[in-house]
């Protein structure tokens, strides 16, 4: 592999030739051979977007001259693109406050930059990986930024769209299936009945809520840290430049990113995290119960309950008909699994600051990050190969319902409490159903079964029977 | 004992004649032998609620006289005032609607009312327990809606007081001492300087972040399920009742309830309790930097920190003087480990709801309020007991600043990088203090030195130096 | 109130005439004014054994008079005996060396021990609650000594009689229904046929295999902190105390306990919780399966699965018969749930210790205990109340056998896989049996089908069919 | 992108001509687009060790000729390799059973196997994926087993190793500065004094405990599902089977692994996960207490506790000489809430099975192993980068423990109680040292109080002073 040589203020160390990172990059690789968790590309992805707003603002304040800043612009355009995903070989398991990272990007952007202008890639000239890509920055503050901005960007731009695909399936459903009167069940017991649009109106208001819950979240985390350089104070920083900064990157990224008020908790604590990390967990939660609900209702294709179909998209039993394994509900609960394990390395890990810094960073940023990713990607994956095929088998519902003992209730107004008991328990007992036995009983003509217990009459409040 | 027998559609069954309770609530302690954590006494007194508001709604809606209404609102108010504590003697590890809970509630009521009315306890009469008091109720969708209630005046009158107390102490610390210049620490090193004002800024922001977070998770709780009864449909309920008796719970509690508008979510799933519950986890990683870091700049009294002194509250060592063990940090971080492992359990249970009910309701409502209730008085604990005596050592924290070498950075401009560099490198070498290296080297006189070297300059952006 | 006088290194505070714990404790409950958890009083009872063994080990080894050691004694069987419970109101929430607990123990068998001398409370003579209950000791190695002997004689004093009570009454129903043949379930979808006492099987085997794994965690809960004093060094112990001491706690408990070779770890560490909990959770999730398991095969009566009868413990509807909500499954998996939130809090707290101190130690003991009691109680509670009571509805799992797809594999042999296919796929389409089909397709007559489909044939490997 | 034609049951489907998975592998990967978390690698290689002991024992039992036998074997043979890396492109958000890598496996050794006959790929011959390659299997006894191997191999294999190597290295250091005397801290403050030795003794021991708790689990995940098949009956599976293909895993592996008595516990739970990963979370726990001591006692260069130095392996601050970063210790507790996390994941898994079957499974061999490799390879990081490099800082120890107001405890015996506390409160008042102010008050001479006041005497029982 050709080299070239690199150096930091430890010395000079060998880095591969066709590679952009520098010499804190290629100390991290040696020092830190633990598992194989890359920093999460929306990390780096942010960080590009940083780097190019801190140009900008620096710009702006007079404090970088505008050659400088279009070439560490045109770099930062390609790591935001995603075309140096190469270059960004450190994992998770670094220096705390992802310091690394922060130097991975800076050695990266100025290489490139060099490149761009004609230069020598390690010369550091004419653009500086500290001196003008971390101008005004400090990991201890720019790490927290990048957190914050990929936290929005993936929830905002790749959660939500999926989830509400999932949501708005599920609410054709309901609406579709609004008047299919079904059993329903508590305890796992026969209960009195709804309809499968109730039922499953219940998992679309599930998301509505998760979704609140999400959005209620977002605000803290759309305050940045930038600014306060290394402790919180801003030192070195010019006065106007976390304002500046913040806009330039709410301009960038189109959310509404604000400098927060209090560089002190942003660096030594990432609290925000814990918040919205359990909202995803309500978000995980909800789907678990939708998850479970459709296998369990598609569970059979005999010996089950049967209600409804789903789509068959890989070979079950090659002999069996019938047999549709749950699978996508079987991928959306493991990764429920996921997220309530990231959800409690989250918290841990938010819990660990002391003083000026919270040295958890990049754990919580990989847990959060993969918790957002994975229901994205669920959501989206449940959509489109379960929810979107999902059908009554209105033949076994109907039977189940019909079948049912909880619609002798129905007949206490016309022929008394005890009376209906009786069919109830003689029913039970026999295996048969109600109508059978208030005919046999000699309680009720078939004629006068069928005008009284009306199922569909069932199915919301007194004012909705007649 | 004395025994009285009570009756319910299994039978008959002897309980204590001092109690109120009933035949339902006598069969669940025989069957539920389970620990001894008794269901909260917040739920309790929000059945108390929920009860009397159910009377006021039916009467109002045409469904119930004002006799009994009166009789239930009477026997309902003892309940609120906590009257009745020893005839709720029910465990959380019992059925897991919380029906036996809600039947404790209607038999205690109905007794405690055919007591006032002059009857036979037992006899249902005038007061039955499920006619009267459950009217136009399921154990389905009072329970949940009780855990709204208790969850929300939990957190809005309990939990709030008693985090702004320990709040507003310390943003009058951070006043207090905004100009006490400190050593700054990142990774646990030495860094730039600070304010302790600064410092404890820092915690009243991350105070302030988690109870916004909190109040977020509001909303979703006020939202109730009464009026859903067994399923969700409302089978059986008034048409008006549901919006009704949430005004009257609104009225009664004077916090903004409303009826759901999906009752199938709100009996099915209690995942408004996992973003809630992740919001009380927000303040509880709060309370952990905080609660560590004082105890941290407490430590010593010769070899640790000592940038702090704290209240001795109890005996330390006999003999050795200076020793305080930081005792209320020890309280607050064990609480916050209780409120990690009790956001587990919940989200959790949340997760396990299938069809028409989640029957983990009694656990969710028990992890959820103990979180409050610990948070609540371990914020109140530490206010009065640490954070209300809360002192800097200016001497010692002047001592540290001043030996410190992170100040060699403000001597760059003066005399170069490579200098200061010198300086530093030497009084590491020494052990000595910048100082005297500067004036040893020939570089800077003393009066130079402390001329450029101002701590306190250093505590903010570019702009607030001279 | 009447009161009396104690004092303290820090001076005199008034207690409680009636009360036999001292200034220390009174205190404790003025400072720590949270929540209402008491220590557990298994913790109490062990620091009974704990005083107990030092004084008979103090007096061996010369150190103590044999009157002051019975009178100890005398006190310390009466905290054992359980009979002193008012006397220790400390909650969990305190100094997290639990040192005002081991101070609680202190006083009350001081003012115990006078008060049977003839003395006078409070005047710490002729016992003195440091000098003489508290010799050799500290709070540091009696706290962390207390957890481990309550731990041990909680797992096998209490847990293990009743989880094998559970796992007993299962093992007799597998056996009893080991040839009840039954469909197979897996991703909820028919499989090929097992038999109900294999099925149970498999549930005491999950039983036997966290038993196992609880117990391989016992040897390191038996290696006793006690001698290693204040900071694990032994200072100011007698050099033969530590291994006295826990030769007399082994006599006392039957429990074969001895002296942790490393007292630095056990005082500063208390990761056996950790490793001991985590088999705690194993049985917790091995409880979850059996639970979810019963209650869905008990689930119906009529639009459920229906295999298993469950006793019916308190009333379901009233008018519906053969509703028997699985309530003992709801509150088995709501204390799995806490369990689950229990390991994550003892996790979280063990993590957190210090140089020569772990200060979590009384939020470890709390959350573990509870664990224990929980699984404990809950699997006895489930026993009795239900796995006694299991039943198989043969008629149901006959029914569910016999109209089973999955069958047809056993024509393969007879007729070929693709004639076997065909008779399933249209069985499937019209909603008919396997034999049924047979006939109509002309395949095999009804004897035939009868002979080559026996389900029983299929439920072991190749050799046990004919 | 070159494409050949493979089916299956389903029908027939496009996959890229260089690689050798199937019909079900493309169709997994068109159904599951859910994050990129592909299934380990260990999973895999033990898949690999699976499917060559399955053709040896089937051999052996006379079901499968050698020809074909051999030409698994060697397809076999480079799985384990890991030279068919690329052809294992599925995630681990999947079917739950992990059917589909099951089938992964199935094609890319039938497809290898063919082309090393010089067949063609796709046409099932000579070796058919599911007839041979997957004889006497099952997807739902496969999987379980390659978990089961899979975490042998890598807590055995990988993880102990490493974890041996931190282990010895701080042992070594541990007996090395055995009598370098320190102050000791207890809730953060000074404490009586102990040697660094025995501190780090602790760190040993805990280690040991936690390597001790990993070591008992094991027994459990050694016994083996396979031989179970579909549903745990053994169905289509030789008698012989289960035992002989457990015993050719054995003799492939090294590992002492044997038949499972239960293959129903074995399909359906997996608790034996849950015991295990407590086990690790044991080390974890360790681990934080070890890395945070260590970056506690760097902590400085001036205003921390500084008694220990540590390995400098990156640029700290360019000019401020001294400030290293602990790193290592930063990278090892993240890993630490990362397992912490992994283990909560684990255990909801693990809960969620039902009848015949957990369908949890990839998510659950997912966390175990990254817990594993994350725990070793950090152990391996930190004694490279750290651990090793543990200096003591002599001058900076002493001058604590000379300085400290505990040591004068030792002059109780000289002068008395009183006069000992007198000493140190006015040494407390003045900020000097004990020694100073014994002399200024007259109570001892400078040599008398070196007489008596002996740091290295105070570190251990009574026997070891003179």
């Amino acid at each position: 592999m050709s080299m070239r040589v690199e150096s930091d203020t430890m010395g000079t160390i060998n880095v591969p030739a066709d590679k952009y990172y520098g010499a804190q990059t290629a100390r991290s690789l040696a020092n830190f051979d633990i598992g194989g968790e890359k920093m999460p590309r929306e990390i780096i992805k942010a960080f590009g977007i940083l780097k190019k707003a801190a140009a900008l603002a620096n710009t702006k304040l007079g404090l970088m001259d505008e050659k400088t800043r279009d070439l560490i612009v045109a770099a930062a355009d390609e790591v935001i693109a995603g075309k140096l995903g190469d270059h960004f070989p450190l994992v998770v398991w670094q220096t705390g406050s992802g310091t690394q990272s922060n130097m991975n990007v800076n050695e990266v952007i100025s290489n490139r930059a060099i490149e761009m202008a004609g230069g020598e890639m390690g010369s550091k000239k004419p653009v500086h990986p500290n001196d003008h890509v971390n101008m005004s920055q400090s990991s201890n503050d720019t790490y927290p930024t990048a957190m914050h901005i990929a936290a929005v960007e993936a929830v905002e731009n790749y959660l939500y769209g999926r989830v509400e695909l999932l949501r708005d399936t599920l609410k054709s459903k309901a609406d579709e299936y609004m008047d299919v009167v079904k059993i329903g069940r508590t305890h796992l017991q026969d209960a009195t009945p709804l309809t499968l649009g109730q039922e499953i109106s219940g998992w679309v208001a599930q998301i509505d809520y998760a979704l609140a819950a999400i959005k209620a979240t977002m605000p803290q985390l759309k305050e940045l840290a930038l600014g306060g350089t290394a402790v919180g104070t801003g030192l070195n920083a010019h006065p106007d430049y976390a304002v500046a900064v913040a806009k330039e990157i709410a301009q960038l990224t189109g959310h509404d990113f604000v400098t927060g008020p209090n560089k002190f908790a942003l660096l030594a604590g990432h609290d925000a995290f814990v918040g919205a990390s359990g909202a995803l967990k309500q978000l995980a939660v909800a789907f678990m119960k939708i998850a479970n609900d459709v296998r369990w209702l598609a569970s059979g294709p005999r010996s089950g309950l049967g209600e409804i179909t789903i789509p068959e998209n890989e070979p079950g039993s090659s002999i069996m008909p019938g047999k549709v394994n749950p699978t996508q509900s079987e991928a959306m609960t493991m990764v429920v699994a996921q997220v309530m394990g990231n959800d409690a390395a989250i918290g841990f890990a938010a819990s660990q600051g002391n003083f000026e810094l919270n040295v958890f960073k990049p754990v919580i940023a990989y847990n959060f990050l993969q918790s957002v990713r994975l229901l994205a990607d669920a959501a989206k994956s449940f959509n489109d190969n379960c929810a979107v095929g999902i059908q009554p088998d209105r033949k076994r519902i109907t039977q189940l319902v019909d079948q049912s003992l909880m619609l002798v209730t129905a007949l206490n107004r016309r022929i008394g409490y005890d009376n209906a008991a009786k069919i109830a328990k003689t029913a039970h007992k026999n295996g048969t159903t109600l109508r059978e036995e208030a005919i046999n009983l000699g309680l009720l003509t078939g004629e006068e079964f069928d005008a009284e217990v009306k199922p569909e009459q069932m199915v919301g409040p007194l004012s909705l029977k007649k």
